[in-house]
């Protein structure tokens, strides 16, 4: 049995980031989830091939980022959302774009995407059928509603090591009556930890969650979720958490979280 | 603002509870979610009509059960379950039930019903919109497909301050490419020691959740939550929970949690 710990974490997204909404790279091909920029020279990307061809879309179109502004964000959301998607845009000084190592400088921020699929050849022993092969969904884009369960985007800050998301509670997300349920709380906390860490430390299962509660989150409300790379140390990658109200005055809830660097092929056959 | 914590957890259940499929005693309204067998004198339930009247169900039919046996039950599923509901029957002696403080002795054994609604009148502030109130449902039980996310039936054990629960996970649970999202068993874990302390000591909510992720879980296998009650400190209650193969043979994930005992009027208006 492998070494593995439950839950997978990476940029589920390209190495290429599209940072405008209308700026996707993406065609033909749904690419694994979870192996982000890490993999910077072609070389190295080229090695993934093998599971990246995997094609799950039959048409030659861009698989759904769901993390796309839609008609179910509130106000408030979609505020949020200008507000950090403004600090994505390029720094341009006397109308060019400077270069760093060869590449052209981007603002701090930018925005990930975010698919509901990750790649359909799995391990899973006798237990994976091709039924759940085929119909298996990220666990906080299944639900096909706009604005029913998880609305988010995360926006990460590559320089400071850190990252925020924007996260508005649908109605089937109930725990508590008329509040999220803890569950749902861990899940995104969990996610987006996992993101972030991901994004910047390459592909990470958790291997610890510890979640402290401390005011319960109204069904519905906007909130943001910040996280931070704390320290890596040999596999071991520690990032903190915290749900707070937009405007950050309220603290609803805090975690620290232990996540293991795993090999890409971990789960994708022996 | 009130301190609570997010997370309510108590039996989703009457306070008396249908022993066998067949066995509802619910009808015409649909209760409170989460006040369980604490209350057990007409006059203490009493007090509880204000909310309990509340009448979602607009015909006189009863709630589902959704921890009922359905066809996406795997065997080793309905295998599971047939063990523990055979524990669940009443120890007859000399053909007839000795009584315990007017009560008929039971089986240590029980089975927990399961909804998927709590109360709608709850407060939530601005955010809590009519539109939420009426599609609110628990997070565990929002998906209508059967088999596609959480399938799961709680067996408790009164006596001896423990349950299990029996956990399908479906395909739309996915995290790490074909496994179970560390999130979605951080809900089942909330949710399974929820509502094991919430029968044993009242209505509480989640403040701490620790969880160790110790070897990831196949998407659609079948595991076994085993919850215990550690021990009560004041408001605190402190459980144990663990996730096991169904043979318990292998540990895929372990945790502490924490619970604080909150009054019934919480989550109700101020």
């Amino acid at each position: 049995m492998m070494m593995m710990r439950a839950g997978l974490h990476a940029v589920r997204a390209f190495p290429s980031f599209s940072r405008s909404p209308s700026g996707h790279s993406v065609s033909g091909v749904l690419q694994i989830q979870g192996f982000g920029t890490q993999w910077k020279s072609p070389s190295a990307f080229q090695s993934l091939r093998p599971f990246s061809k995997v094609s799950l879309w039959p048409f030659n179109t861009q698989p759904k980022d769901f993390s796309e502004p839609n008609d179910s964000w509130s106000p408030e959301m979609r505020k949020m959302y200008d507000k950090y998607f403004a600090l994505c845009e390029v720094e341009a000084e006397g109308g060019e774009r400077e270069t760093e190592g060869g590449e052209k400088k981007r603002a701090p921020w930018r925005k990930l995407p975010s698919y509901n699929r990750a790649l359909k050849h799995a391990t899973g022993g006798v237990y994976l059928s091709k039924v759940i092969q085929t119909k298996a969904r990220l666990f906080t884009r299944n639900i096909e509603e706009e604005g029913a369960a998880f609305e988010y985007v995360v926006f990460m800050n590559k320089q400071e090591k850190r990252c925020v998301c924007i996260f508005q509670s649908g109605h089937l997300l109930e725990g508590p009556p008329g509040h999220v349920h803890g569950g749902a709380i861990a899940t995104m906390m969990d996610s987006v930890t996992g993101t972030m860490t991901g994004y910047l430390s390459g592909p990470v299962v958790t291997a610890n969650l510890n979640i402290n509660y401390r005011s319960p989150i109204p069904l519905g409300a906007v909130v943001l979720i910040h996280s931070a790379l704390d320290r890596v140390e040999g596999r071991k990658t520690f990032a903190t958490c915290k749900v707070t109200s937009i405007d950050e005055s309220k603290l609803h809830t805090e975690a620290t979280v232990l996540f293991l660097s795993v090999k890409l092929g971990s789960f994708f056959g022996a």
